[in-house]
């Protein structure tokens, strides 16, 4: 079973939206046992949606197509689909009947352009949006099933959870692919390459292994594809364990973890607190823990100490020491670091003072100059980090740094209290 | 001119990545008016990359491929592209150099991963990678130009801007698109597009107009396409001054403009201050208004309220009041919002206190619920919202709407004052 995305839409190729879609749909599929084959995005114009529908049809056995089927007049999708399909477009009462309560319950009068969303293909099946007002669209040609939905992610996503997975299902469409992905940190991709090199080479044919780089992990994924899935899982297992014999120090969580996560875990299991005093991230650490469930098990708060006098009000900082050194200081940091200890009641503690840029840079201390200090019942810890980045970049690294600081020093803590 | 862009790498497919780089290629594209015509995302299999590569020699002019550049064994780019442009593998010294230095910048030691980085097909210019190890790799065939270049975006990012974008312009490839986008508020697609059928009916041939709904707004983009960049600019301008005296209420900005950036400039006008005191949204809400450079002329700062706690003690919540009507409420969303605007000495606060999920909800306030409240020099705004979605589509809900329950609050403060 191979699958094929089309997204349809200008919006996309002028790059004015990231296609998260095609992330979800390919993630899902995956669990399913679908594989994805290629995505391709193309123009809302006639020509080139027709184009794109024939090669997949060539190429795939499943086409996901996205995009393109709002109320308004940029939306050619439908009549496209009619002449690809060789049908017509006629009225289905009970879509009209769902878009107006749908409406009404939105305190919104329905007019022409809704109405016409009754209106679909007479040999497709009506797939029922229950988080929107255009209806997803399935239809079989020549052993390939084809199936549009709109492009808006979570309208998308109700058509593919609520009706088309279990179609899929029901259909007995499915194949064994076991992943799992190991998340490395502290070993630039080379070096790592290098340090499991024999292991690689000993893995089995049927699985295959990729590196996946970001900004400051390696990511390594077991892809592993056969018939028995029990099989496939035990002989991921077997290798996940002896490739954790081999990096245990570099191997920090696995899947979809992440770094904010895998403290909280810490945390919780050793009953402790956690607060933030953010300058530089301006929030995003915070924004980072809590948008993990469950957070306020642990997290209790935080400080945005943007302006030196919050930092002087709320963290205590003395202003004689932001006069001496620096608001962009190892003093500050670690301060800010004991403040938000004390002021927020918490075990332990992070604190971020830096130059997201793009002003604010100096000589001595260029935009991407960041010190980062954590706090805990161990002790202070602080250091100073130079990024060079974009503003965004700045942040998303000092955030994720900041979380990795505080992650080694739980762990210190833990193993010096054993 | 047209462009394609291929992404390389089961990382994308398999959704375990979401793919920027086409977004961030078709966006800077466009800004040098070169049409996208299509984005193609494949396995790294060596057929499969040669297949796309003849599509697209068939379709574009100018081929853009990202992916399967880095040291490690996943990676046969290389490979294929010297069988497709057949040509050879040979020994650049400049680029052993160049990773050499690199890598001992970072203390790192090379490797013989490493020392392959400098082994690029005979036939191709190689284009500089000053952000990596991996270079970019331009080569010509039939009238066709493809550029090869590494999948982490700021490497692909340093080669376009550094040495793609400034050899396309030389060889004159241009052609003028202007857009632009306007931002609405308020009013659901279907109002939107009766209300001002009558202009879009009347728009000129060679401007198009799309419809871009998201979360809570619809963007408007017109696109005009032609020879004259002037005469385009000045049209589209005219077009969007008339789209203005129609809805002027719904409009809340431009292009790439975010509500955070739009507020900043409202409060720096009239030199007031912010301050946020977030629970449900976690740092959020101060995440977006930091996100935007220059922030710090009127964002303070802000206490992330997470805990009952951290309420009580640094935004001065009466226990009393949280016992009586709950941490979700009316009364502590205001009394927050109070409790910033003195503990952080700001002109105007912003608060949240909700149910994000996936636990917590009752039946009197499932999950989603919640109160946001904004407080100024006029007094207290506060509105309950029941989002009922994931706790990641609650919190960015909850902070877009906040920012613009405040957005609405500051502008009847201004009207007040005329």
């Amino acid at each position: 079973m191979k699958a094929e995305i089309i997204t349809i839409g200008d919006e996309i190729l002028i790059g004015q939206i990231v296609d998260t879609n095609s992330a979800w749909m390919g993630q899902q599929l995956n669990l399913h046992g679908i594989e994805v084959y290629q995505v391709t995005s193309v123009h809302d114009k006639h020509d080139h949606i027709m184009k794109a529908l024939a090669d997949a049809e060539k190429n795939a056995d499943l086409v996901l197509i996205t995009g393109g089927l709002g109320p308004t007049k940029d939306d050619i999708t439908k009549n496209t689909l009619c002449e690809y399909f060789e049908t017509e477009l006629i009225y289905f009462p009970e879509v009209f009947d769902h878009v107006q309560s749908l409406l009404s319950s939105r305190n919104v009068t329905i007019n022409q352009l809704n109405r016409d969303q009754a209106l679909l293909p007479a040999s497709c099946t009506v797939l029922h949006n229950s988080a929107g007002t255009a209806s997803g669209m399935w239809f079989e040609r020549n052993g390939t099933i084809f199936i549009s939905m709109p492009g808006v992610p979570f309208e998308m996503e109700a058509i593919m959870t609520e009706e088309v997975f279990p179609r899929l299902i029901k259909l007995g469409i499915m194949q064994s692919i076991v992943h799992k992905t190991v998340l490395t940190l502290g070993l630039p991709e080379s070096m790592l390459a290098e340090k499991i090199e024999k292991w690689e080479s000993a893995l089995p044919g049927f699985i295959k292994l990729a590196y996946l780089p970001s900004a400051l992990m390696v990511r390594l994924r077991l892809s592993a594809y056969g018939t028995d899935q029990q099989m496939l899982e035990a002989e991921v297992d077997k290798q996940v364990k002896e490739l954790l014999t081999i990096i245990p120090e570099y191997v920090f969580g696995f899947d979809d973890e992440n770094m904010a996560l895998i403290i909280g875990r810490m945390l919780v299991k050793n009953s402790k607190s956690l607060a933030v005093a953010e300058s530089c991230t301006g929030g995003n650490i915070a924004h980072f823990i809590t948008a993990n469930p469950g957070s306020s098990a642990y997290f209790k708060g935080g400080v945005v100490a943007y302006s030196n006098e919050i930092k002087i009000k709320l963290l205590d900082v003395p202003a004689e020491i932001i006069e001496k050194y620096g608001a962009v200081s190892q003093q500050v940091a670690e301060t800010m670091a004991f403040g938000a200890r004390k002021a927020l009641n918490v075990d332990y503690s992070i604190a971020t003072t830096g130059i997201a840029g793009p002003d604010g840079g100096t000589a001595e201390k260029p935009v991407g100059t960041v010190w980062i200090a954590v706090a805990g019942p161990s002790g202070v810890k602080s250091e100073k980090f130079i990024f060079r980045h974009n503003r965004e970049r700045n942040i998303i690294r000092s955030t994720q740094t900041a979380l990795n600081l505080l992650r080694t020093f739980i762990l210190t803590d833990n193993a010096a209290s054993k």
